[in-house]
């Protein structure tokens, strides 16, 4: 019989924090009866968010068409979404039910093409788009097909999200870590980049591209126009591929930032040169469509014997599932004024928009008063990368340690005190181990997804458990 | 830039035939205007199939759940399934829209445990599936976990659905060819398969599993009772891992021929020694739900250490589509009787079944009449794996070539018959070579998906396509 000796080592050494043990412990405890508050993982309608009613509308047509040869029916919806479903199904007669083309439905890759052209000024092309189960197939697809070899490597952020370092374990590629820069709101630093790039390359490592996460998860942060500049001259200057996972696009909070794509910077510094692979999602923004599981891929600056090897990728996979791409086509074409479906839509948008702005600053205001907490008000996305300090431990000398015993030891820490802000108070949040951070750092990653009332229980019990904790650690 | 020589060599290896060169050009005349008969992928709501009305019923009032509040809407539905929506709702409040467990929805999980036990009458437990997006992504997994390096293969058939050639392509796996027996109807023989693993042995290879699909794609061979325990004692001889892709199940026409489980016959033998992933799928059977990426793998005769590997595998996936784990929920609980739903899912479903069988035997039919073609008639799944003679080539000598370079040549027959096939007549198959054949012999894949009439019609082309194409080359 197999045995885990039999298995990959790379399956064996990939991790995924967001779903792993402290998760698991989490679904335990409500099995028991516990009431959990998961602000583990970046998943609105699991938390109460409710979808955008037109998104289901046209949906609940398209997977049932009969409906829209009963006039009794059709009173239960709005004009304009009748006619939608129409033209959807008269452009694309198969529907729900049968594969479509390899990388996704062909207007349906116009209308992103439209809509990335309409949103940032720039030309577009249908036939660099993909669409995705979800922006991870995309970055799955993109890791995949540049690792050449065991020496190859992927800049990632420290934190990141950690698809990328579970996707690079997988398929046996380096990870080539750069810090973001705390002081500086979570932006990225030329210099840190430099220094760690020539760091992996004496070391054998040959880096092929950078992953950018913008607005940042978990990190909260909405990078600056000159910020994104300056990644695409590191880019440049060091033969780099761009991963772009710009999910996060709608989700901008802070008054005074903006959101820019890779796309849009690069057209204007008239770079052509630096092949770009962006993602984007349903799952996020204000749609938080996450159970459907759909989203694209948008490939630039490569040459068609790049582009068909994606193509090809894809087909091995059949085709993205059809209903995430009818959402996918729904986000990137809303209603428009004059559409009886329009006002509506227009209150959930901008109702779910204000509510995540509310929870960012309640949560970001009120972590940041909690004495050995700190927080800034997350700019963007839907989390906060909270840092605490916990007092040494007496007789431990951390300095004494191999740099990776330090990082088991420091990962042991905040898990530890996850693991028991869970026991404690039923908050489930994820350790900062689990997306990297500075050595002597801690932090927990939380969503601000909850409803607001939870928000506020959250910072309240965060600020007694942490207190209780600390005092605990100081006695010992 | 990025260019093609900086991809990964597997990649740039992987081949996958049903969506290669040749339905790219049928893509090309389609848009040119020419009408195409697509008998190159088991799509069958691309080829007119309808969907099953009870499935798209509940997933309408799933998508949008407003609907169980309006008694107006209510009219337009079933009593029981509305019942079964608000059941659903209750057992999963979340509905589409959130991500699930990282192995899917407990419930369905469940629900899919009881249609093994039933099905099989032997025991089944939820925590060993795990809902994928379609039955290929199971594959993927198990083939990316069981490759421990380099010189690891899995045996798979010749023919074989070329998803697996592929995606050991793309985890640097080797490929251990076995051939299924044509003159036994395609069924597995245990010499060849002897011979095949002593060779791959010899020649430094390391087999960890077998793939077996059953019935047969492309073949259309239903596998025998004994053929199975042949199958069965083989792995437990080699130390081998059972992948049985077993998507056709319900898709047996033959009346001689019966659906066997991998895990139904195991049990039987009391064969617990032998580790077995089994795959199944909602884009087959009857209801051809391929657009909705609906699937599972269950696991057996793993141990607790490698299972949970799975889970986490599945876990850097997020989850699979939520609409389609819906969509595999009903297939596992279809209507009962005494349901209102149920006359109609029974006669939509015979129906379907029905028809399929009756093309199955016009296709097997008349190609088997047509001179220097061989088809039986197709015993189950959804294809024919058409032999045609070709005369040899005045001044060619296949026996004084390499193997490797007769494979070439006589692929590259088996394509531009294909091709011309194409161009001459609308009918888009699939070359034997991508999925691989004894040298020697030509074959195509065709589908008996389309209407009756197109088939009748595809027989008819097929028969004066031959002739001529067989006499130009004569004449040559």
């Amino acid at each position: 019989m197999l045995t885990r000796d039999n298995l990959s080592r790379n399956v064996l050494r990939a991790e995924y924090a967001v779903r792993g043990p402290i998760v698991q412990r989490a679904q335990e405890l409500e099995a028991q009866g516990r009431k959990i508050i998961y602000c583990n993982i970046g998943n609105p309608q699991a938390l109460k968010q409710k979808p955008l009613t037109y998104i289901r509308q046209v949906l609940s047509l398209l997977e049932y068409p009969e409906l829209l040869d009963r006039p009794d029916a059709l009173k239960l919806y709005p004009k304009d979404l009748v006619q939608r479903a129409r033209d959807i199904l008269d452009r694309h007669p198969h529907g729900t039910g049968a594969y479509s083309q390899s990388t996704g439905i062909p207007f349906i890759r116009e209308a992103i093409a439209d809509f990335i052209a309409r949103r940032d000024g720039i030309s577009a092309s249908k036939d660099q788009i993909i669409l995705t189960d979800g922006a991870s197939k995309g970055a799955d697809a993109v890791i995949k097909a540049l690792l050449k070899g065991p020496i190859d490597g992927f800049m990632i952020p420290i934190p990141q999200y950690p698809l990328y370092s579970a996707t690079l374990s997988l398929y046996g590629g380096q990870q080539i870590g750069y810090y973001l820069d705390e002081q500086s709101s979570w932006q990225l630093n030329d210099q840190i980049l430099t220094e760690s790039i020539e760091g992996a390359r004496a070391a054998g490592i040959r880096p092929v591209g950078i992953v950018v996460i913008n607005p940042g998860n978990p990190t909260g942060a909405v990078l600056s126009h000159e910020n994104i500049r300056m990644i695409v001259r590191f880019a440049k200057l060091h033969h780099l591929s761009i991963i772009a996972d710009e999910v996060y696009q709608e989700n901008v909070y802070e008054k005074n930032a903006r959101f820019y794509s890779f796309a849009a910077v690069m057209h204007e510094m008239d770079e052509t040169g630096v092949s770009l692979f962006t993602l984007h999602s349903v799952s996020k923004g204000y749609l938080g469509e996450c159970g459907h599981r759909g989203g694209y891929l948008e490939i630039r600056n490569v040459p068609s014997g790049v582009l068909e090897q994606f193509v090809k990728l894809q087909s091995i996979n059949l085709c993205a599932n059809v209903v995430g791409q009818f959402t996918t086509y729904l986000m990137v074409s809303p209603p428009q004024p004059g559409d009886e479906s329009y006002p509506k839509f227009v209150a959930e948008r901008d109702g779910i928009l204000a509510s995540l702005k509310r929870k960012a600053e309640i949560l970001g205001e009120g972590i940041d008063r909690i004495d050995g907490m700190t927080l800034e008000m997350p700019q963007g996305a839907m989390y906060g990368f909270v840092r605490f300090e916990l007092p040494p431990e007496k007789g431990v000398e951390v300095s004494e340690m191999t740099p990776a015993d330090r990082r088991r030891y420091e990962a042991k820490r905040d898990s530890d005190y996850c693991l028991a802000l869970l026991e404690e108070t039923g908050i489930c949040v994820v350790p900062g181990s689990g997306f990297g951070q500075q050595p002597g750092t801690f932090h927990f990653r939380t969503t601000f997804l909850p409803p607001q009332e939870e928000i506020e229980l959250l910072v309240a019990r965060l600020k007694t458990f942490h207190e209780k904790y600390v005092r605990e650690l100081e006695e010992v």
